[in-house]
């Protein structure tokens, strides 16, 4: 009796979210993921199977109304496959500039958005003449596959280069000049249907150890709120997007340098679920179905604080006045991003006050 | 992975998000209902069975931590049975209590509610004393099954009281005064473990033909709040109850009157989803499991309108700027409450504009 059907590739925490924001609108997500106990499995209907299984990805498909991702790292050739015979989005191009740091830099580049310099790895080779061209200190990055700090190395010595290569396997990267930023910050947007736009609030990011630890929304600054919101719509205008986009900012003495994009909700997004008129979630799946987009107007500040590892006693949690809890149904591992807690506040101040005994809480066992 | 479990007698509506909002706190709910296509059976585990068969209510209960009820005509003995070996709330005398006009009717007495005066009818016997006693016009009430304005007939002149009896089936019933009323009001109460205590705003309820229409909150009446949070929390703390309990009131020139007892989450109370910190649904749950309860203050002026009969085009209710749709996931049925939307809005009077522009956009097909 659903209204619509989506179809999501992946059945993480993002699936499950994406689903559970489903259900009220009348959509049903389907999702596909190898592991049947994965989050977004636990809460909507699950076709058990690899990403990149031609079977799998077609009975996830079958009577869908559209497809999306929930994680990036899919092989776009069975999206294309897919977009032959039922809508995905986002669109399957956008994905594979994501999945690419090339692809990345040169679309900003082509943009017109400020990025940090770099250079091309292929081989051995073309490690030294990286280090003149982009300066040390710099950061080697594998075009592919890294997320949460992985498959990157900071390179402080031009003799360590051909070390921090060999750690990373040896593969196709880019060497990328390390800038000095004061800040992260992220912009979330979503595209609908006959390029109908909307942003949220620019939102600062604290990361530990590569990982997301704690989300503040909105980053006020109307300056370069304007300016991340122009270059989100040349991203998502430039591949006829349909759905949320997100892309990473360091804020640095020279003003906002894109770092990533990711083609798809994001953990800088959370906050939405409380703290915005309407979620990130809820958005990318009106999207991607054709709906009108919903408001996107913070409802108070909002900070987000990531759970790694193990979810701590909910009773703790949720005894901090205002506390919102998300539990992604996994079984502890370390480092492992298990859930999020929310708080949502008219006056920053008090936030952060309560931010401070939510971290208590969320450290208590 | 969950936390914990809690099975559900009922799978309409309130039991589909009483499940919805479970998930991010990590408690999975089990639903009980005769359809395999219920709404609350959409969404997640479903026990096939009728609410009263002892071997269902079994399977319901089995390795859950809580059980509840998401509609209060169930049987009191099968709760009572499950009640000897897994927690249930609200306790079963609660439920008794609600299930029956006249047992509600000497609750507000005992208390000092406020409540129209009424008389008891076992025979027809009874029908011309109550009509001296209570006055005319008065509502005769089926003491049981009633609801969304079934089982009772007005009856504005005592010859026709016999005809009405009749016509409810000669039932033992209730005849209550007929009170002239300016608003229908409800106030929604949570209990927790240990005693907790937190009450939701007022809210102004319209109905059409018997079933609630719209739900504007908070109605902002600082001596009916106090007084309806007394009213409420005597109730509770006589059953020693746990989770959600509403009482609708009528509110007649002489004050709140109260109307009638639902121990459950209640459809005037739907606009806490995205209206107030934390939803009636989550602080059931929160309460079911003795977890503390969450903010019940508003988010602003809420407005909630029923969607009755069939589910209108999501792309006219979604235009609507602001508008959150609900999707209960029923077959069109005229008169059927199959979903409802929600806006809030800082301000009252373009609360009220938009919700003009809601039912407009309800309304079309």
């Amino acid at each position: 009796m659903s209204a619509k059907k989506v179809g999501i590739v992946g059945g993480g925490q993002l699936g499950r979210m994406l689903a559970l924001a489903g259900y009220p609108l009348g959509i049903a997500c389907r999702l596909l993921d190898r592991e049947p106990g994965c989050p977004g499995g636990q809460v909507a209907e699950l076709v058990p199977g690899a990403l990149d299984d031609p079977a799998a990805l077609e009975r996830l498909a079958d009577g869908v109304d559209a497809v999306t991702i929930e994680i990036e790292n899919v092989a776009v050739e069975g999206l294309e496959a897919l977009a032959r015979r039922v809508p995905v989005y986002p669109p399957p191009a956008a994905v594979a500039a994501a999945q690419d740091r090339l692809a990345e830099k040169e679309l900003f580049a082509a943009l017109g958005i400020p990025a940090a310099p770099f250079a091309r790895i292929d081989t051995g080779a073309d490690l030294a003449p990286a280090v003149r061209e982009v300066g040390l200190p710099l950061v080697l990055k594998l075009r592919r596959m890294g997320y949460d700090g992985r498959g990157q190395r900071v390179v402080r010595d031009a003799a360590d280069i051909g070390r921090a290569w060999a750690e990373l396997g040896e593969g196709p990267a880019i060497a990328e000049r390390w800038l000095p930023f004061e800040r992260e910050v992220s912009s979330i947007a979503v595209r609908g249907a006959e390029g109908a736009l909307a942003f949220y609030p620019l939102a600062e990011n604290t990361h530990h150890g590569g990982i997301l630890h704690t989300t503040l929304a909105p980053y006020e600054d109307a300056t370069l709120q304007r300016q991340a919101e122009r270059w989100l719509a040349a991203i998502l205008e430039r591949f006829d997007y349909r759905g949320v986009l997100t892309v990473e900012f360091f804020l640095t003495r020279d003003g906002l340098v894109a770092n990533e994009i990711a083609p798809r909700v994001h953990n800088s997004g959370h906050w939405t679920i409380e703290g915005a008129e309407t979620s990130q979630f809820e958005n990318h799946l009106r999207a991607v179905v054709g709906w009108p987009l919903g408001d996107t107007r913070p409802r108070g500040h909002a900070a987000m604080l990531n759970l790694l590892g193990r979810v701590p006693p909910a009773e703790a949690v949720l005894a901090v006045p205002g506390a919102h809890l998300h539990d992604y149904g996994k079984p502890p591992r370390p480092e492992r991003k298990v859930g999020h807690c929310t708080l949502v506040d008219p006056d920053r101040d008090r936030l952060l006050e309560r931010l401070a005994a939510l971290r208590a809480a969320a450290a208590s066992t």
